[in-house]
């Protein structure tokens, strides 16, 4: 009387009998049949509606528990804390060593020597002086209030490219620099305002709404179209388009290509770039070599400057720096627009650029906090980011943020703290106060090409390659992005990306997913059918999970998709000539909540159902659902018998209702689940036919002897 | 040795051993030893992309398999199917006998007597003719396309209350009613054309993001500002504000108290009102009686007209309808603006009206398609629907929808098919062309009454107070639908509760929720501890659940809340001097999907983890979650080891691999967990102390002699 598992999905009852059916009390006249010593679902005590209230403000502002060490904490402790939450430096500070010191001078120079040369082309993109560089002021500011080790802050090649154009529409920074520059700092200032906000409200989570993918995207194309405008200083070419996309480009290139070329500026530019892309290929391959990619960079402007300076290249026509200003940043809070038609447009700019600066400088922090395994505040570091960008906005710096490739070099140079970014800028101030003059002759095509060698690594072809493996969806956002900014502008590459991740999480929220489950053979374990083909159902019991919290937005979805396995079955049923099903098992395990609307979904469930004399059985309904459930009384009208705290238990309460012969045999031992196919199992594995035999065999197994 | 569950949340590892592991492979060197029967995870085998796509977009717009019946049929059956689904009339049209007409008739004539003197005020809400009456045309078209039963189509308060807003918003229909009515219906058509569209491209979906709560609020107030609206005719006002906030309106009839009141309005108004409410009353009380609230409207417009007629009440400023012009209908197409800058306002009012319209009808629909238990296909409800309004546009009718209260009438007069929305228009034709006339000494304050009575049933108290004891937010959803009516407007009214909908949606998706898990009692079953407070956790292994789909919504967010669990329980562990945690397990089983966001972001929470020596362990994942973690290779970070069927093999196996001790004496029968604390277990209820005596009584318990 061995019972084998059948090859189709169904399995004789007796194969899925899972009793705790204790034989006595089973009458089998009721359709459900719960034992006794069933687990009951839990519901929980009533909350007090404040309690519960607060809980969710909790976790929807203040989920990392910002307050934690102020806790039952002495009022002078508690400033001391305050002190340092506000300015980490007064952490970190106290035990700060010589060695630390170390690996944060070298880290400093490193990044010193990187950012020079990449500043003065980054200004360039954003239409400013590079005089106006925000590799002083914003760094010191950040350095006191970041709670990041590793990020290195300055001017970025997307933030600075996006800046330009969005600028550029307002204001034409050729015929009125002035009212430009104003703009810029307007800009630069409310983009440290709407990050400190953010911060500051616990707003954070915002920038997560721009998903991975659109990120990809939108940067790869971004770095194309930095590349692309770096053509004017790479061919010399002199009258270049104000359009950032790829075609008015392009044209403009070749529109230009029979006289606008210049031979000379093409042969520097191109050997510089062929030596910066073998010294970051060499950086690649060994480790140890860091340093060369991160000092190439301004040996090539050394040593190009040099040379152009000798053989007075630019009288054949190679475009060079000229006149650079020495100084430090003068102040610049006078000529912030706080009034005027200006303003509002300062704002709009301010409030984008500042979000995509954030969005770049918190997935740095994240990233290089998980690989030293530190906490950085997200909401902290937003305010840190703001208060150095409103600073900097009032010392003529544009929006400053973490740059990629420093914060690498600078984690691969070994900094230890902040302070690697206080030494870059005590470098770039001596630059600004000293050097400057050195860059007159300093070529436009070595910045182009050092640009160009700054931007290809943004171009993640790996990340694009393992988003389309992975999510059709996700990768339809990032080419949109991409596109976007390529054949539109930045900003429209950037609008494309946030509205393709808006639809994402509004179809993700409409259409949750639904299975049918089956028992995986010899356990209680119910999975869905698709992912486990071994896994069996039930004749006459048909369970279905639903995989998401039920809301309005999808409950009318889930009733009628759950109508639809129904129907589905029921045709498969009749086609087998398998008795009809009569039970309906929702798994509510994954419904983590449910509201009004939900429930009315499983009332007009529970009606529909009750009229074809179905019985609808929940399982393992959560916390809040039960809970809400109870309140609604919609579990009264079920039946509390009908709630079950696990598949398994409401399967074997359906199947002991409804076939009385197999249980009878069943046992149960202190929850353990075993029936007579068990022993006819151990029967297989013994070699012996006497049910005495069998049972010895069986104690012999069970105590391992 | 006996161990029983100690009263804090741990017990010791024995008890929490869930062994499959057999005593001989169990070396205990490796941290983690999985069971060499342990039910691996199942890989689904890779989809092509194609495929993959067709799925989303099939569950996207055609869940409900609309083509069902079309499968594998000959083509004139395919044609016969399509005109049956496109006019479900030829589908019920066929066996439709006497028996069905009655039931049909009688319901018909119940609605007729109860829509004709409703309409004329309804339009009056609109300011519009009563002559424009919506319950000829629109009826006749949904009778042969629509697919609900019970529905009964015509004008609704709330909608007539909104279009007649919106519409004066434009225009003033005192000053240019020419203007006002093309006006009117442009809006109707582009309403219909808005339904219709709706339905066509599958997009029935986006109604379901107006939340059960918000039209619950919305409803309430916009039936709070209607009745407001009828103190004009109810007190016989003459000069009335035209804004429909309560204090405007509560101004102008205080303002008008001294003098503009008219006591004989007031004296017949409010006798009928009570009579209507009595009725109404008893209705309620047995439902056999439910036609005396149906006829009580139009008895009392026949007794009041009667009565002014015969007492000239008229003469006494008791305020009548006047003039009605006789005969049907007239084609109303030329007056459509297909141009002209009122095109865009009629396109923007018609959408508005259209989707509230639709918003009742398709909640009708489904509750009655629900009590009879009869799919109805919300999607070509639409069109028929939109098609109805669009038709009923170019015969001077202004938009019509599912009544209610005209609906659960029809309903209770044992309506059989849509043939009783036939019947009805029928009786409105008629009385079109020939009873209009009688309706001339109708006093005004009697349509007040009716429409008072009408629409107090939309101020759902009950579903409110479930509201507030259920979901909070809901409630304030509600509440702020409910006040933005009143106080503000009905579209005010309107987009406060789309926007909390969709804050809603997003909070949802931003914040998951996780939960720990601990081990029910001698079960395999490990529950949320917040809702089993029995269930204990293992020491060493903290075990959490994510109820979500892992997005770049959320991904952060479930990272950092995961980890500060660790660090609340590494705190825990710490006071109760336990071994530290070993073990982090995550139960995916609620997470259906994770993007590459979520992907990082278990990267990073594995990097860290490793940091801290503690081993990150997943417990089933679902089939696109494992197929995206074999993608993306971190399953072979993680080693597929690390990755179980359920949270009691994963535990199971971090225990074999920690306490070699105890697990030595756990045996396995076919999946059947047996320790030796189940031995003692059973010393407990056996009275014995020798282990064969032990035995034998197991062996006794076993084969339940």
């Amino acid at each position: 009387m061995t019972i084998s598992p059948s090859p189709d999905t169904y399995l004789p009852m007796s194969g899925r009998a899972h009793p705790d059916v204790n034989p006595v009390t089973d009458g089998g006249d009721l359709p459900i049949k719960s034992s006794p010593h069933r687990h009951k679902v839990g519901v929980p005590p009533k909350q007090n509606m404040f309690h519960d209230f607060m809980y969710t403000f909790k976790e929807t502002f203040f989920h990392d528990d910002p307050l934690r060490h102020f806790k039952d904490q002495p009022k002078s402790k508690k400033f001391m804390l305050g002190l340092q939450s506000v300015f980490p430096v007064f952490d970190w500070g106290r035990n700060y060593n010589l060695k630390k010191f170390r690996g944060d001078l070298i880290a400093g120079l490193t990044i010193a020597s990187l950012c020079i040369p990449q500043d003065i082309g980054y200004a360039k993109l954003a239409n400013l002086d590079p005089k106006y560089d925000s590799s002083f002021v914003p760094p010191l500011v950040y350095a006191c209030m970041g709670s990041s080790r590793d990020i290195a802050i300055g001017p970025v090649a997307v933030v600075s490219l996006l800046l330009g154009t969005l600028l550029r529409a307002e204001v034409d920074p050729n015929t009125n620099p002035d009212e430009y520059l104003r703009l810029a700092f307007t800009a630069t200032f409310f983009a440290g305002v709407t990050e400190a906000a953010l911060g500051f409200f616990r707003l954070g989570f915002l920038i997560d709404f721009l998903s991975h993918a659109a990120v990809v995207g939108f940067m790869g194309g971004a770095a194309i179209t930095i590349a692309l405008q770096q053509l004017k200083g790479f061919l010399g070419i002199k009258k270049f388009t104000k359009k950032t996309d790829i075609i008015a480009v392009l044209d403009s290139v070749f529109s230009a290509a029979h006289h606008g070329w210049n031979w000379q500026t093409i042969l520097i530019g191109a050997s510089f770039l062929t030596f910066l892309l073998t010294s970051k290929f060499i950086g690649k391959k060994s480790k140890k070599l860091f340093w060369i990619p991160a000092i190439a960079p301004l040996i090539s402007v050394i040593i190009s400057t040099f040379f152009v300076y000798i053989t007075r290249a630019d009288k054949q026509g190679v475009q060079i720096v000229k006149h650079l200003d020495k100084g430090i940043n003068p102040s610049s809070f006078h000529q912030i627009y706080f009034s005027g038609h200006y303003l509002a447009k300062g704002i709009r700019i301010g409030v984008v650029a500042g979000m995509v600066a954030l969005t770049e400088a918190v997935a740095i922090g994240r990233t290089f906090a998980a690989m030293k395994d530190y906490q950085i505040d997200g909401n902290k570091e937003m305010v840190a980011l703001g208060v150095m960008n409103v600073v900097g906005s009032m010392s003529s710096c544009y929006v400053a943020t973490g740059s990629f490739s420093r914060s690498a070099v600078n984690f691969m140079a070994g900094c230890q703290t902040a302070v690697s970014n206080i030494i870059m800028s005590i470098v770039v101030l001596l630059t600004l106060l000293f050097l400057t003059p050195l860059f007159k002759y300093t070529p436009n095509a070595i910045l182009a090409a050092i640009i160009i060698n700054a931007v290809i690594p943004l171009i993640d072809i790996q990340a694009a390659i393992l988003i389309f493996k992975v999510d059709k969806l996700d990768f339809v956002a990032c080419m949109g992005a991409f596109f976007g900014v390529i054949f539109a502008s930045v900003e429209i590459g950037l609008l494309i990306a946030v509205s393709i991740s808006f639809a994402k999480i509004l179809l993700q929220v409409t259409r949750p997913r639904t299975a049918v489950l089956g028992n995986i053979p010899r356990t209680s374990v119910y999975r869905n059918i698709q992912q486990y083909p071994e896994a069996t159902m039930v004749p006459g019991v048909l369970t279905i999970r639903v995989d998401s919290a039920i809301y309005f937005s999808n409950s009318n979805y889930v009733r009628e998709r759950i109508q639809r396995w129904l129907l589905e079955q029921e045709e498969k049923v009749k086609a087998a000539s398998l008795p009809r099903i009569q039970f309906l098992i929702i798994e509510m395990s994954p419904v983590t909540d449910i509201d009004t609307s939900g429930i009315h979904a499983l009332e007009d469930l529970y009606k529909s159902l009750q009229k074809r004399d179905i019985q609808l059985i929940l399982a393992n309904p959560g916390p809040l659902v039960i809970g809400k459930l109870h309140l609604s009384h919609f579990a009264d009208m079920l039946g509390y018998d009908h709630i079950f705290l696990t598949v398994a238990d409401a399967v074997e309460a359906c199947v002991a209702g409804t076939t009385r012969d197999v249980v009878e045999a069943n046992v149960t031992l202190r929850g353990v689940p075993v029936t007579l196919l068990d022993i006819a199992g151990i029967r297989e594995t013994s070699d012996t036919d006497d049910s005495e035999e069998v049972i010895l065999h069986f104690c012999k197994v069970f105590i391992g002897k």
